[in-house]
């Protein structure tokens, strides 16, 4: 753990943005507000409500500061029995959206650094063909194969694997034992999670005399900036061209994208969703948990998948769909209370059938 | 492979326990029931059912001893057809659960040591900060970060990372390629089968101007004693506070445990399941394979959830709950009953449509 | 990446097998009918149609072959307008099966050789009681464990690990990883992703006195030959006796196979299956994607299971099944649209309710 640099009120103003009441102070960790007993000096705490409950709660806990939405640090101001005037009490840090706040917190006062120190560690094996650019940092156990092209601030961790002419962009963050396997290009600023295997063959096979015959995946991966990809999740490479993942889209744990997918930008995916071979899935589309999503099919823009789902046709753009097989949400939540009715409907019938 | 020493009909008494019939044995395998042709004569075999037919074939197979009912024993040795006075055969060992006796058995019998050797195998990458307790087993390409603590009998498989912090309990067997991400804390003789990783990143991101920004999760994971987690399986650490695991858990291979989530006590929780972040599931759940439980939501104690449920809201302690979306068992075999007489409602209808 | 030998008309003839009209031609690459823009002039370019507007692209592209329907081709020729004669244009390889000629070429005209080169990376661990046959390769970090056996023309990536006693069939490929525990027998010519795991614990424990005791699993996993396993993929060892994948068969990315299943030979699994354990899943069986079968079910021989179908009893030969729980395809689709009806019969019935 290194020493994180103090967050001032004044700092706080930009960064949330807020609006900064009460005393100026400086924090150094994020404190979580369901943990009871007593809290740290150093601490700030994000509350998605602060009423006069919270404020009676957090008022003599001891942190430094409370974020919380402007409209309830306001009517509290206003309110004399939760007034703060001459009473002390933590700093009130205003902000439009808690959960940015939170997440801008947590991302400047993470203490921990992405991997224990900048360098190739000697037990990795790096080929003398790859290209490393600076400050980057290869993990214990490393593999970097040939003509594998390393940027700028890149963070390799412990036992991952990059394979031969693959390239990862500047700033990326692969963690432990992730495989970006041979020829796969990664992006800026992304984040692999441990176990993560980019560039796997598609699952594609033609039927021969002797059985099925492999079709190799002469293809590759594409993922675009600020792309994270979760702990044990699979993106195979494509058949011929590449599969691609689009920048700012997020796919979680568990997560199988087929070959020759193509996910637009900004999109997420739960844990566990799959998503068949050369499907395409659009811009700003939300996939919930443990959906899947049918081979050769189109999923438009801002589409939003239930968890669960099943979907085997394609979505139109803009829709809400859920169910197994998926269908509009809207329907499926009217099916689901017509198959209610069914007891009502059996019981007025059954003396007819 | 190490040589077990034989179990005899004495310390089987103890161990199962069972009432031993016939001959005094020693026994060093266990046998497979569902195995043809002529046994070994150090074997023990469990059958789940000991009728006339059973003992005919196993009376002369071979094997030293079985392991019955003890109903089942008790019947055969009434049967003049089936008894055994003055012919030999195995030994009998009656047990009141034949399950049971067979997990003691097959642990006994075990001839697999952990891990080949004790000690810090030369190619372990093992930070002088770390500390490791007696008898801890290091296996090769392993990685042992800074200030990690690993208590006495641990056993560290093959190229395992256990991050910066991370605490190991005593007795703990992680196996190969497992990832212990830093400051996670696993409780004592857990086992941990390849591939699981144990304190990713939760997934969670905020809405920013310029795409989704990620919350930094700078809590742990913390597992309590005798928990397992199967193979490729992934615990994602909290945002703050801790995802939880409490004692002798048991979670199957690729399942998905998202980030705040807090699992009780004795739970089992089969294959490809995935629990979404912050819900909590109660001591005792049972939750069948490849079903999906919400975030954010409560299943109480002593819950059973069917295989391939889609679990959207909370259900209370004691309850039975299938189907997707997820209903009282009861209500959902219902369901289906009255969609089976949906050919016969509409048989009776359609002429008024 | 190696330079690949040229395929002329004459060996395309052979391998696809292909009727070769126009110019005798030799091709290097295989190239992407999706990409735009001019095409390499060493490539062949697979068309699962190729009428008059296809013809029109690809005549001029700048391709040195096209593969297409026998028909296709034929009907080409016969058309005065599509006629070649005298104008050039790329050979026409014409085949009766262009997804078999594009697995061929695909494998003929794979650049990538499966591993950098042949014999042990010195940062490999191979224990000295390991036998290891001709032309093997073992990846930089992996480990052969003692008494494994690996024959002739075996590749083991990086960081892949193969347990004491195992066995590696001849010309399999073990890519990066990959996790082979101790005792498993993986067959001839098997291909197996990153990071999966043959061979883990069986998910099974007894309700003892102080909660659940494992069942320590003797068995073993037998992979039969041609077998090849996805990304992730996980195939657990048998209670006693052996969970067994025969010849040929394909297991995608993220699958879970539970102990003692039998899978047949030629099954083709799709992404997140999971089989629970003891059951039996016969030949030449096809299961869509993120399908889950019970334990202790028997699927025949030629079954079709849909993706996402939940199934919860035996499916007899030659059926096609799907829905949750799933039925009878025929069936499925039968209440999929009486439940469609519901909207009128509710109509019909809801004034007398």
């Amino acid at each position: 753990m290194t020493e994180t640099q103090p967050l001032t009120s004044a700092e706080a103003r930009d960064l949330l943005p807020a609006r900064t009441d009460g005393p100026a102070v400086a924090v150094r960790r994020l404190w979580d507000a369901a943990a009871g007993g007593p809290a740290a000096a150093d601490a700030v705490v994000v509350l998605t409500r602060l009423d006069a409950d919270a404020w009676a709660r957090w008022r003599d806990a001891g942190v430094a500061a409370v974020v919380a939405p402007t409209g309830d640090v306001d009517a509290l101001a206003e309110s004399t029995a939760a007034g703060t005037g001459g009473r002390g009490g933590p700093a009130r840090w205003a902000v439009a959206d808690t959960r940015l706040a939170l997440a801008r917190l947590s991302r400047r006062l993470d203490p921990r650094p992405p991997i224990a120190a900048v360098g190739v560690h000697p037990s990795a094996v790096v080929d003398p063909s790859a290209r490393l650019g600076a400050r980057v940092a290869v993990g214990p156990l490393a593999v970097v194969a040939a003509d594998a092209r390393i940027e700028d601030d890149v963070v390799i961790g412990a036992g991952t694997f990059v394979g031969a002419g693959a390239r990862v962009g500047a700033g990326t963050v692969l963690r432990e034992r992730v495989v970006i396997e041979d020829g796969v290009v990664v992006g800026r600023r992304c984040h692999l999670q441990a176990g993560a295997v980019i560039g796997g063959d598609g699952f594609g096979f033609a039927a021969g005399p002797h059985g099925a015959e492999r079709i190799h995946h002469l293809g590759t991966v594409v993922l675009g900036d600020e792309v994270e990809v979760g702990a044990n999740a699979c993106i195979d490479r494509a058949t011929l061209g590449a599969t691609v993942v689009d920048a700012r889209s997020k796919i979680d744990n568990l997560v199988q994208i087929g070959h020759n997918v193509r996910i637009g930008s900004d999109v997420l995916i739960a844990g566990q969703t799959g998503i068949a071979g050369s499907t395409t899935v659009g811009d700003r589309v939300v996939i919930g948990g443990a959906a899947g999503v049918a081979d050769h099919v189109e999923i438009g823009h801002d589409v939003r998948i239930a968890g669960g789902a099943g979907v085997t046709k394609s979505v139109p753009a803009g829709e809400t769909w859920g169910g197994y097989p998926a269908q509009p949400l809207r329907r499926w939540v009217r099916e689901r209370y017509l198959i209610g009715r069914l007891e009502a409907i059996w019981a007025a019938v059954k003396g007819r059938v």
